[in-house]
């Protein structure tokens, strides 16, 4: 069911590599209300994913993009404007990946170097888009950033190792460009802080389906999903949000305000019951 | 502009006293997004403000009611069932009052009585009129229950009282039910955070204006309207937030989130060279 | 081993009911630590519990108190100056109670004369012993209130019910009054926010015992006992903590900031296994 | 007054470049508490500062350490435990620096390259200290660490800049390593955020003294000093705060919990009679 939410409103959407994806959904989604969108991802993403298919299905522009390059963001906003036929009004950064994580670096083994890309990759990159918009006037008034959080820049989990505390520089970028683009153009910068969802992304984590499985018993409506997100995603572009700014929105069935829920102790405390039966492991 | 988000959808809406009210309007945006509401009030309430007027404009049935009267709650909820013809899909509770602000008692010269008020208007009535709706089964699978904040449940604001206080106690009450509700019957339940607002309710607070001043000059957005929140609240209740619970929704140009603005340090510079120039005061 | 922390201090503190209390063990440590303490229970409490000999021990004062009762306070705090000759420095309150959760009544059942009770003895209780105390001027300059807490006040725990709603109040009112006997006195008032503690009162809660096992699996450090929770206040009565004020303190073994362990996920790992095993349960 | 509550205890403190540092401030009080120190500096800061005169006064070894640099801090660590003649118990972190602040550019025209700096110095260089110390097993097991943040690290403080930015990557590594730091040693890490002090560092910020004047009129207790910072890491090198760890301490007079004080938007209002007497301004 469609409503028109963002008849008019154009886009770039980062980060669709396949039907998985969470920006994959957001760019069928705003589409379906209405919007125009640029589809932008990495060379090798482009290559190895599916972009250039959704981007047929949506009619919509693709521009290979590096976001840790500011010569190649500088390019996409001006491809995008030319496409578009002026400035625009929506970008979601859906963009992460730790090379200590892929390399299997334990947090308490970090390579520096991997650490400075993840930074740059996950958090610095988001800056620069923004940076680069906002140099360009690429953004109408009223204009609305997105990145993608998790819920673990604010808490611990194990083996989420440096993503964590780039999640947490990318909710600070969020506030402090915020407070910047916001007194200048309205523009209203904000994260969405999601579920643990089943993405290409998300399945390079140690131990994923374990904690999805945990997070789905916490939360009172269970995991939201990529769909979902996407909903949330289209309203958080729409006119109807326009002072929600600066803001970490936490999209995740309740998870993030819950310390323990029955369903997920009582799935905990059966864990006794099978050391009772195996008291020798 | 209207996107038919809450077509078919039906919700009661507490607190609209007269057109500066937020429910009030709430209340029409609603309509105006295809939903059918019930509006209550206090009888007092009713008798004082422009309720009626309201619901003849929206084609909308009026019961009174006394939130911290769970008879009162019963019979509203039967009443508006059955106007309905079953179960209906959202609430807002917009109701607060503090005895001890209107009767001018400091925060350290509380009056017990006054602050059980306090708390059972603006805070447990939330808790009764949910507990109330959910032993009816009154609210549809994904139904939304929405309360209004405002951030001095978490940072302290001079003259807000024991206000601060009831709302603190209304945001963990979103939380606590929203874990019970959601489980059973995927209910979401979440407060927004408002931007001061010049209501009737707001006027009362002791130099309110000049805190909407400070608020408006720290939020790179500017302060919320009530419009802009009744925008916020439709999409809350529509079925785009679905998995949206137990959270306190910032909606306020981005104040929560500031330390100190430029605009704001500016101002606020200029009482020092008043300072220069009555060195005697 | 004791430092002399507090000497010439002295202090009331509320609710050491038996050895097992955080407050007993606070009171010791205080005491150790060079100060005075007058000890203080509901008359109830007195019979039931052993305050009495830890009065002996300490060579304390017990005054009876019900701190739902201003009179009883303001008896309270005049018979302690009377003792101390003069003004004091710091209290402990380190009273909650819940008739909802004692009568077995669902968080979606409350009784709402038990839920008034519950805020009055576990949180408002709070503000009216500060209140009397700022009333009869009884805190030294520098003073330092504490009153406990638990992280149900922020995320929603299961079974722990109205305390969660009534903690939260307790928190507001620690910031409320903080900055009011701040400004004045330079009083400072803050909360503990302590691990689940195997207390008389802790006991109480449903499922307790596996609350504690997730929670001293989740926390690197381990949960907190009730003598980490004495060093910890007695260092918050100090004179090296006089700029702390207005904030929720956790103590907890990091609990608080965790998302999950791989400790509490690998024991929560082996109930799929049971599972497994027992495929028809 | 002295209470030894750091006999027998070892540590490294970064950063104490003149007296006005915070950390000179916390190396006197913790050698007057009892504690060996071994100070370190980048070479810069060692011939520009100081530190040596600090060194000769609390009869402590110092080591040139530039904390970007891994093969420095090894150093450093080995020449502490050589000193000590084993291992140690605390590490103060009080290291930061942001070009883009010192060459003028402004948060939406940042230098990369300088961006990358400020989160290496400022951020990255904690978890460099951290994990070279695990590496080498160098702090005993209930060991403590401690980082210095400012609020700016949750809030947007005009003018902070990327240091913002940088203070939330801090506090996100702190709870990070102290998860796993504290489930291998139970060493625990924390950051305190402090109020705006007056130090060389403090002193770059734009605007920082009328920021200094805000903040004091915001505290109920005022702004704390470099003295009372040095009090309260004390207090978190001691045994008596063994359970306190992923925490972001605040210890700003309250600030941080403040949303409005009297005494503050009293002066805020003055600025509108300022206006008034300058209508052309």
């Amino acid at each position: 069911m469609a409503y028109n939410l963002l008849t008019g409103k154009k886009g770039i959407i980062f980060g669709a590599l396949n039907e998985m994806s969470i920006a994959w959904k957001v760019a069928e989604k705003a589409v379906e209300e209405g919007a125009q969108v640029v589809l932008s991802n990495t060379p090798m993403a482009l290559r190895m994913g599916d972009t250039n298919q959704l981007a047929e299905k949506l009619n919509s522009l693709v521009v290979p993009c590096d976001a840790t390059e500011v010569d190649d963001i500088e390019n996409l906003i001006k491809e995008a404007m030319d496409h578009f036929g002026g400035k625009f009004d929506f970008i979601l950064h859906s963009i992460g990946m730790s090379p200590n994580v892929r390399k299997g670096r334990h947090y308490s083994d970090l390579d520096y170097n991997f650490l400075a890309k993840t930074l740059d990759i996950s958090a610095v990159s988001f800056h620069k888009v923004i940076q680069t918009a906002r140099k360009n006037d690429a953004l109408n008034e009223w204009g609305s950033i997105l990145g993608l959080s998790y819920v673990a820049a604010q808490r611990t989990f194990y083996g989420y190792n440096d993503m964590a505390d780039a999640k947490s520089l990318l909710e600070s970028i969020a506030r402090s460009f915020g407070y910047i683009y916001g007194r200048e153009k309205n523009v209203r910068i904000n994260t969405i802080s999601q579920s643990p969802t089943q993405t290409t992304a998300g399945q390079g984590v140690k131990g994923f389906d374990k904690l999805v499985d945990f997070s789905e018993r916490m939360s009172p409506l269970g995991n939201a999903s990529a769909d979902d997100c996407a909903n949330y995603c289209v309203v958080m572009f729409s006119d109807l949000t326009k002072k929600v700014t600066m803001q970490n929105l936490f999209h995740d069935g309740g998870f993030s305000n819950m310390g323990m829920s029955l369903r997920a102790i009582e799935q905990y405390n059966k864990s006794f019951e099978y050391d009772k039966e195996h008291p020798f492991d």
